[in-house]
């Protein structure tokens, strides 16, 4: 089964694509799907759900996973990425994918071990999970971590 | 010059389409896109997105109006409320069609005179502005309000 993960924002979209096979994960893809600062709001979304859907059609992942959100301490930036995951869930609605929301301690803690691991410590044990694996940036690496947890955490979807 | 107000929401986005043409509007169409409370988040936000995409391919507006958005009381109400919103943004990105965004207290002022005007006001005065027009409910009546106020505030475009 496939499972992509993703991690939005509206300047740099993070996916990955994982197989999980019982208790066993390998990498399909990644990437990261980048948007300019300087176009239009409507242009960037657009950009992006268009990148998300054509990942899809690519890979065909059974499921989608996305780590929870949260209002942070800058609101702004907060409605900027709620707009950019608004996104990204409607391309895996319109291709009747559905999308696990994990708490982002638990996808730490399903990859490191620890759920107040480093930024650094998660993109690390992603090169242990996958090795070999060529990670297209952080977003990417938080990505594949996202799809690794949900094999951990929703196995029997 | 067609333009289309659009009020973004999660349970039931309201859309209005106005004729502008110098210091005349008239009304073309309007409506609610309401989501299923039951269904998953993903399906929601792709039937907003697929929903105003239509209203677009059918009307075929010059351009789109929103009001700002900002975080209030209810950080939760927001998220979900900027995730629809992204979706309604990024239907107008892939259609090439740009959206003006406007403070909720300009729509007002434009519409009713007053930047604090009650939400039972605005509705009233789209009547008046609009004679004869079948508003399809309350969000439909505020997608109306913002494309007025966008054909007055930014009638240069």
């Amino acid at each position: 089964m496939l499972i992509l993960g993703l991690d939005p924002s509206l300047s740099s979209t993070g996916w990955g694509v994982i197989r999980s096979e019982g208790a066993r994960i390998s990498h399909i893809a990644n990437g990261q799907i980048k948007t300019d600062a300087g176009a239009p709001m409507a242009a960037r979304l657009a950009a992006i759900q268009s990148g998300i859907a054509a990942v899809i059609a690519e890979h065909r992942p059974a499921r989608a996973a996305a780590e929870e959100i949260f209002v942070n301490k800058n609101p702004q930036s907060t409605l900027k990425l709620a707009q950019a995951r608004g996104c990204v869930l409607a391309a895996c609605g319109a291709a009747g994918i559905a999308v696990n929301e994990h708490a982002a301690r638990l996808v730490k803690k399903a990859v490191t071990g620890t759920g107040a691991a480093e930024k650094q410590q998660v993109a690390a044990m992603i090169k242990v999970l996958l090795p070999g694996v060529a990670v297209a940036g952080s977003d990417a690496a938080d990505a594949l971590a996202v799809a690794i947890a949900d094999a951990h955490l929703a196995p029997k979807f």
